[in-house]
C-alpha cells in the first residue's frame, strides 16, 4: 500500500532541538489530497534493568508536557553516532548508577505514528551493578524506585502505571524472564 | 514534585487541527529555566477486540510520519461530547464494521509524556458481532485482518508488531482474558 500515497507538499514550519513540525499533502490511491501535520522526533531508547531480587528499576521524574510526575523505565533521546544498545547503557547509568554489562532488544515501535515518526527501542538486562548515577544536577530531577516485578505487573494492571513504553517493558520484561506463560 | 516546577512563559507556534506546538520555558526547583517543546494532541481511543474464534480484530493502515504500514488495533481521536468507550464502539463499528455491545477499560496511558500530552484510552471486548464497515472511503484506506492472539502474541515477541499501542493491546488482552499466568 506504502507505494501508493505520494507526497504532493511538505511545508516546515517549526525547527527545534528535538522536534520539528511539517504540514503535509498526501495525496491518497483514490487521488485525494490529504492533509497532515507531522511531528519529526529524535529516536529514543530505553531499558528494563532487573537486579538479583527481580526488582525492575525505575525512575519518577516530572513530565511537563501532563503536568505530573510519572513513574517511567530508564530512558533517553539516541545521540548521534551512538548504537541504541549504547544509548540503553548510557541512560541507565546516567538515570540510576546500575551499571549494566551488556542489553539485549525486547522490541522496537513507533509511538504514536498518526502524527510522529518518533521510533522506540526498547532493552532488558538482568545483569546489572549498582553504581553511582552521573546525570546532570538541576536539568534532571529523578528519584529512583526498584519494584518487584510482580508488584509492577499488578501496578500495570491497575492503571498505576500510566507511561506507555513502561507498561510495555513491564509486560515484555516479564515474558522475556519467563514469569508469564501463554 | 510537580508543585517544584513552574511554568515561566508558554510562546504558541502553531495551532492546527490535532495539535498545537508551544514553546514553553519552565523554571526547576533549583531555579534553572529550561526550554520545553510541547506538542499538544487530541486524546485518542482504541480497542483491543477478540472474536469468539479468539482471534484479534486488526487493521492495516498506511501511516505518513513513517511512510510505512502498521497493523494496528482500531483507534481514532476522541471527538467532542463523547466518552471514550463510546468513541471505542465507533471506531470498531467504522474501521472493520464489528459492532460491540460493550466493553471494558484495559489502560490508560500518555503515549510520549517527553514531548506531547497526548493520552491514549485502550479498550477491550469479547462481545462483537460482524457487520459491514461504515468509515469514510478514500479518506482512509483500511485492510481488516483478523489474527488468533497466541500468534499475536508471537508477532509481538518476534517485532513484527511495530506500533506501542498495539503492543500493549495484545499483552494485555492476552493478560485479561486469562491467556497469560504469573
Amino acid at each position: 500500500m506504502e507505494e501508493e500515497f505520494v507526497l504532493a507538499e511538505s511545508k516546515l514550519i517549526y525547527k527545534g532541538k528535538i522536534i520539528s513540525l511539517y504540514l503535509d499533502k498526501i495525496k491518497s490511491p483514490s487521488g485525494q489530497i490529504l492533509d497532515r501535520e507531522v511531528v519529526k522526533h529524535l529516536d529514543a531508547v530505553g531499558v528494563a534493568a532487573l537486579n538479583e531480587k527481580k526488582e525492575i528499576i525505575l525512575v519518577r521524574q516530572y513530565r511537563h508536557p501532563i503536568n505530573k510526575t510519572l513513574l517511567e523505565i530508564p530512558a533517553g533521546l539516541l545521540e548521534d553516532c551512538e548504537s541504541p544498545a549504547a544509548c540503553a547503557i548510557r541512560e541507565l547509568r546516567e538515570e540510576t548508577g546500575y551499571v549494566a554489562k551488556k542489553v539485549e532488544k525486547l522490541a522496537e515501535f513507533y509511538t504514536s505514528a498518526g502524527f510522529t515518526d518518533e521510533k522506540f527501542y526498547l532493552y532488558f538486562t538482568e545483569e546489572i551493578e549498582e553504581g553511582e548515577p552521573a546525570r546532570e544536577l538541576g536539568e534532571e530531577d529523578i528519584k529512583v524506585e526498584a519494584i518487584q516485578l510482580k508488584e509492577a505487573l499488578d501496578m500495570a494492571a491497575s492503571g498505576k502505571i500510566e507511561d506507555a513504553k513502561t507498561l510495555l517493558a513491564i509486560l515484555m520484561a516479564a515474558l522475556r524472564a519467563g514469569h508469564l506463560e501463554f
